[in-house]
């Protein structure tokens, strides 16, 4: 049957974790179920909500933490993601210590959702990279500054060879670098560095502002030739991120951003978890990469929790695969130990770590190319650096974290 | 200036909360200023978050309690709900034990928000009511149910003279009772209830689907006659809400339901609050009326939050007062509270409160009232039960909590 199956962590004050996922499952579903006469339990038995199990798993905050999965018949519900959290996560959200830690989709309600539109391979194929981590780089300190000033950014970021650059996520609609100047702008900026080095680099550019407004927007990003969009998913809705993912004449690759998404993810009692948030709904509703938390930063995503959501925007499914960004503390001598923790599959992305090397976003980028030749060669940073003065000084400032197997 | 002030709260590991205020102010502005040029500073001074005040309240778990305050220049962001939480609290929302307790908008920007359609007034207008609590009721059970089901269970309802009613914000579109039916069928029903008993009462329809198609579905719903729109706002995004306001076509009463809220606003460290989510952000967006779980019920809001989301929708402001609705674990004996703690401009909101009533619904709707009108006129529900036989059995079942002054 179509359904989908939450999966709940919740603080009790007692054991009684089966009374209390039943309760759930009723309350959520059809309310009540032992007092209804027969008829109308045949009636109603195929929007019954069903615990799939329950258990204690440990204690914890002076109670018990239960584990307890839910399957919500999606006879329930229309098949968009706003249905879906309300019906699994509504009102339940507000009911105490309840954690929302996952949702198994049936094959039948995934395929529904567009997923990612180009999608790892895709991406590829447009930068023409195959066996290697891309690495990503943020442009800096941007607000308040003119076209001259973002444009010799973008210039030097993309002449260190990096495959992505982002749009700062703060920098919105303003008239010293309006969207479309960017595009236009920056587009001729990266066509001079292609022609001169042979390497494409893609600019994913901040789509802002209201949200009905967002499509038209979209579509002349398009029109002025666009590489990618860089979209704040959670302080819009993901069902926006769907909507720009499935529009046609839209066609562009989008970053969903995590801002704002710490409103939901951080608390380890209340919430979503990052892994579903970052990895399987941003999949679902269609972003081609999912930037989050690294696991590295001083300020870190739960080590885990990052490795699931790469996992989730990779694993086999009738959607494309998404790219995992680990995003935040990231330098050059961390890339043996992203490229162990995360594969080939990857975006390594760096602000401070490419604009922070001592000769400059150029050196950043070479340092952390090199980085990702080396890590990928099997030859140590050491070794590597040998041979790249650019990662040698970026070693020497940030040092490095070998991974030996 | 025109500019947002943010109110965060954090747990620091030190005392030093200047600096800490200071590296966000700046972090979220123009990223660096010690070190730049005069010149430089003399062009991003306009851009420059500064901190308003920064201060130690106290300590808690294991690290010091600092309540800061940040103003954000408007220059920085475009005038909508995403890009302020976006500058306030996007990467900062993934950044350690932090919390947004409050935004203050300058008054030239609260001016771009349109705030409620109708607001507190013009509702009572619609429904001939002007000096007294309003009493709100919900259906309960109806997924899986027919027309006739439902309709039998808004008659009821209606004539226990409620208000309002509110479909279940788990209903979404479906074959048994489609959107456009409820309306349409819905609206006889009220229309002989009031032929009967000359009450008026307002339905409130859930508004669900794709973001993208909210919209038209509003539109048909306003040409059926719709009396208001139940909207899930945190399961699509505060400026879909706005987008409905604004749109001159739809021009209906908006109700905002806080499914999935919980995820933002529970934990005591981590995103958002409550008061800042239910008051000031759904009034800024356009919500008429604006839920939130009640002070009272087993799974209670801080009494204080409770308060101020009320303050919030009621304060002096350019903008029209919203309603506060304080739901879940509401009956009649707790009606004395209420006005003692929301006074007369409030929604008393019940389920189980009116269709668990010994006479059921029109019982449970009686007893409200009969509550409401003794607490307004300063008469205990003990000496109003006299003449109540509704609110007597009300009061024998669930208790009854008076006010004494």
């Amino acid at each position: 049957m179509s359904e989908v199956i939450a999966i709940y962590h919740s603080i009790l004050k007692n054991r009684k974790v089966e009374e209390q996922a039943e309760k759930i499952a009723l309350g959520l579903t059809v309310g009540s179920w032992t007092d209804l006469p027969l008829l109308e339990r045949e009636q109603l038995k195929q929007h019954k909500g069903r615990v799939v199990y329950s258990e204690i798993i440990g204690e914890e905050e002076g109670g018990y933490k239960a584990e307890m999965a839910i399957a919500y018949p999606s006879a329930n519900f229309s098949h968009d993601i706003p249905a879906i959290l309300t019906t699994v996560f509504g009102k339940l959200s507000l009911d105490g210590k309840i954690k929302l830690v996952d949702l198994k989709l049936s094959e039948e309600l995934t395929k529904v959702f567009p997923g990612p539109r180009f999608g790892i391979e895709e991406i590829r194929t447009k930068i023409n990279v195959h066996n290697r981590p891309l690495v990503m780089s943020i442009f800096k300190g941007v607000i308040g500054r003119d076209m001259s000033y973002l444009k010799n950014q973008l210039k030097n970021q993309a002449l260190g060879g990096v495959d992505l650059i982002k749009d700062d996520e703060i920098l919105f609609e303003n008239k010293l670098t309006p969207f479309e100047n960017r595009i236009s702008e920056g587009k001729k900026v990266l066509d001079d560095v292609y022609e001169q080095t042979g390497k494409r680099t893609l600019y994913a550019v901040n789509l802002s502002g209201k949200t009905f407004e967002l499509k038209d927007k979209a579509k002349r990003a398009k029109e002025l030739r666009a590489d990618a969009l860089l979209f704040n998913v959670y302080s819009y809705g993901l069902d926006v991120l769907q909507a720009l993912r499935e529009d046609e004449e839209i066609g562009l690759p989008i970053m969903a951003h995590p801002a704002f998404s710490g409103a939901m993810t951080s608390s380890p009692f209340y919430g979503v978890s990052a892994s579903l948030l970052f990895g399987k709904l941003n999949r679902l509703a269609g972003a081609d990469f999912s930037l989050f938390p690294s696991p590295y930063g001083s300020v870190a995503l739960d080590h885990r929790e990052a490795i699931k959501t790469h996992e989730y925007l990779t694993e086999n499914s009738s959607l494309k695969k998404g790219w995992s960004v680990p995003s935040a503390g990231i330098h050059p001598g961390l890339v043996p130990l992203i490229y162990d923790d995360f594969g080939k599959d990857t975006i390594i992305n760096a602000g401070g770590g490419v604009h922070g090397h001592p000769n400059g976003a150029v050196g950043g980028g070479k340092a952390f190319r090199a980085a990702i030749d080396a890590a990928v060669s099997g030859v140590t940073l050491q070794e590597a650096s040998e041979t790249s003065e650019d990662l040698k000084e970026a070693i020497e400032l940030w040092g490095a974290k070998e991974v030996v197997k």
